[in-house]
């Protein structure tokens, strides 16, 4: 059979991967003929996942890809063309779908770098360029931002609680939200942490490293557990790990234990056990008592059952004595949390004229959901050149007035909590040039650069910041001309109503 | 630019979406020659979720989709040549790598039809067949059936909850979970019981209908709210739905009549306006006041905002003025339960001499994870035929004894809690038969088809069951003579030790 390339993430198009609302918008400022007025659009999200204190970057090559791959295709054309409205008249005409069949992405994006630490409020991806263009690719950028952020936070989380010396491995592929879910997952399960994962196409695909054991069938279809464990070994005498819980825990060692003795006289070791079900604290100090008594203390124990952060975190202050965690549909789902409220909103306008910028707000009822005006930029203080980060500025870098060379960050929430910045503190502008009129500008950093860079990312946070409970609130705010800008833009914008 | 086809679901092969464990269980069963053993597995999950009382089953068609189409391409197979272990040595030799890629799946498959109410512990699917291939497919067919019936079932809870008046309506895609996830969720969504997707592309490839309406982005390009519906009004004179909240709701009602009027006078009605923030109680009642005292009672009110089924149930109870359920995030992330804990157990193996079944059971340290052996049939049993469901009997058709003509169905969690069934009591039985060595023996319903039997399947449970708090339990057990044979091949295989 032939093979279907694979390069480029999604086959087919994937110009329809959008709400219906992002075409008729495309049709009504095509219409108007505003569709080429230049605008800003950043994609935030209010709050880290998971009650933590930081959520990880991810989902940048993914959109990437999305967008310089972005075309409609003669199928879509014909499947929009189809579409009728209440009155059975068709919805979109056909010189815009001639519009849209030469449609190609030409915006400039900026983005903040897979791994990268970030909190809420921060635009992690700015695009600006003609406000068709710029509005019409909403959908995808959320859809691919939120799904990668969440699952390579989760990960992050989970690669903290089991230490720098244990390995992690994805296996979540069953559980996963359809198999893309599963793909997309193992992906940023990898950049947030994870050592491994068991998806062999996502493997593939991201060039993953792949691991795997064996199922409780395949004991059940040999007449003994002993029997099924040498078979195995006897298929892959260097890379066996024997899953010992279909019958009996401790039995199940034992026959391991005894397979593994004689594979050690073929000149052959056990990889390791595998522990999936039970009180695995319990079971792994058992488990490491008979492996060490029958002289096998090399052979590792694999855990497995529905294994999170907080979970391993316990089991390891108990004792337990586990060297690998397998995690699956916690971390693949991001079971308690399993979506990010990641945004995409208009922030700026070229005026009619071309030649000033209009800066926009959306209020709502909710204040946490007001926007933020301007053309942003996140500034990251660290407490010396490439030290701990100390604190975080949005700014606005087309404001009028110059940015002051010792600004103050407020609370957006509360203005009243000020931190100025010392003159001289070092920094780093966290969103960098990705695309520039749709063209890459910069060579996008490897998967495992992506993995390393997240390691260190979260690794520099102070543990207070990184703790599951409670943690610490890093501090993020509005300079402090920003912050008076947007409550200005917010009382013109509703005056109230008398009482 | 060509159209990609999309009739099959996944470009390109999805043979690698598996977990590496399935392909060395593969090798080892082919390596040992049992390959070709007829065996018997059984996919279903332990509990209804959402604390529930039911579930409706989804994802068949994909399922059968997948499995027609299942081969490795040139590329699988140079990827899993390329796969070494801890040695450095080749994990698949040549000549079973030539063995895969020759494969097609041959086995035969039952299943219960998409839309058919089910409960915990009865199979969806039973895959018979020889052992490598129908433990080959066990990942792929969980995260189908598993996403699926989890999506599907929660849509049915948020149709129910809305009522047979209001219609529900899918946007959840850009908080899906990846691209896929957004796409069969909606797919899954329709089938339990949503009337539309906002989602594109899953409206194409699925035929479903499609809705919007536009983004707070949309009146914020404008210089005031009342322009930006007037121009959107111009755009889609019959198929407008103004979004309110953009500043302040119900001034956004009041530009939103002051359009609705002039386009009235257009010959022209307003669609709807949509609340997506704030008290959606209060505004809805407050927005219907103000449209009819404006004459303008037909025009809907649609709502959206973090909406499911309980939220629906109090915002109704409140006596919100809502038409239209705009449910997003809480829909296709299934977000309260975002994995339905499917599983795939073998259950029956041909004996060494092919005349007899042994029939399969795995233990584990968690009773609830015991499996049940034999070849297994769902028997519900109702009222009247076609009637309400009163109970459901799992039952193994390659029993040694027949089935008595008054079977007693045991609660395999209380044995002491049974049912006699009343002979001649009116029943149908769930598993029909789907695929025959691979081919397909019966035309699969259409989508259309199986919303419908959904639907009716859902309608039909006693009100009990359906509730959201604290269900009534649906009885559901295992034929007594497969209670005391699982029984004693539990007492087999676990005897116990001594005190």
């Amino acid at each position: 059979m032939n093979d279907a390339p694979i390069s480029g993430l999604y086959q087919p198009s994937l110009a329809l991967l959008t709400d219906l609302y992002q075409l008729t918008m495309a049709y009504g400022y095509w219409k108007n003929n505003m569709h080429e007025r230049e605008a800003v659009f950043h994609l935030y999200f209010r709050k880290a996942p998971f009650n933590g204190g930081y959520a990880v970057a991810a989902g940048l090559a993914l959109a990437v890809d999305y967008l310089q791959t972005l075309r409609f295709s003669d199928g879509d054309i014909t499947y929009l063309a189809s579409l009728t409205g209440s009155k059975g008249t068709r919805l979109f005409p056909d010189d815009f779908l001639a519009y849209l069949a030469d449609f190609k992405f030409t915006c400039s994006v900026d983005a903040i770098a897979e791994g990268t630490v970030v909190f809420g409020n921060e635009p992690l991806a700015r695009v600006q360029g003609p406000l068709l263009q710029a509005q019409l690719v909403e959908t995808a950028l959320l859809t691919l931002f939120n799904f990668q952020t969440l699952i390579a936070t989760k990960a992050a989380r989970i690669r903290d609680a089991a230490g720098p010396d244990d390995a992690v491995l994805e296996f979540g592929l069953r559980r996963a939200q359809g198999p893309d879910g599963g793909l997309e997952a193992s992906r940023a399960a990898y950049l947030g942490g994870a050592d491994a994962t068991s998806n062999v196409l996502a493997a593939r695909r991201y060039n993953l490293p792949v691991r795997g054991t064996h199922a409780h069938s395949w004991v059940m279809a040999f007449d003994d557990e002993k029997e099924a464990f040498a078979k195995y070994a006897d298929a892959f005498p260097d890379d066996s790990v024997f899953l010992v819980d279909t019958y009996d825990t401790l039995d199940g060692v034992r026959h391991a234990i005894e397979v593994a003795l004689a594979m050690r006289a073929q000149g052959h070791e056990l990889g390791g056990i595998r522990l999936d079900s039970g009180d695995l604290a319990y079971l792994s100090k058992e488990a490491r008592k008979l492996l060490d008594a029958a002289g096998l203390d090399k052979v590792r124990i694999v855990a497995s059952n529905d294994l999170e952060e907080s979970l391993i975190v316990s089991l390891k202050q108990q004792g337990a004595r586990i060297d690998i965690w397998g995690v699956g549909t916690q971390l693949v789902t991001a079971y308690n949390q399993p979506a990010l409220g990641g945004v995409y909103k208009l922030a700026a306008l070229r005026s009619a004229d071309g030649q000033s910028w209009d800066f926009m707000i959306k209020l709502s009822e909710q204040q946490a959901k007001t926007s933020i005006p301007g053309i942003l930029q996140v500034r990251r203080y660290q407490a010396e050149a490439g030290g701990q980060p100390r604190a975080d500025m949005i700014y606005n870098v087309a404001a009028e007035a110059p940015l002051p060379e010792a600004p103050t960050i407020l609370d957006p929430a509360d203005a009243t909590r000020r931190r100025p910045v010392r003159p001289g503190a070092p920094y780093r502008d966290l969103l960098q040039p990705v695309l520039r009129q749709g063209q890459l500008v910069q060579q996008l950093p490897t998967l495992v650069e992506s993995r390393a860079h997240a390691r260190q990312e979260v690794g520099a946070l102070d543990p207070s910041i990184r703790r599951f409970l409670n943690p610490h609130t890093y501090p993020v705010g509005l300079e402090q001309g920003l912050h008076e800008f947007r409550t200005q833009l917010m009382l013109d914008k509703r005056p109230g109503r008398a009482v």
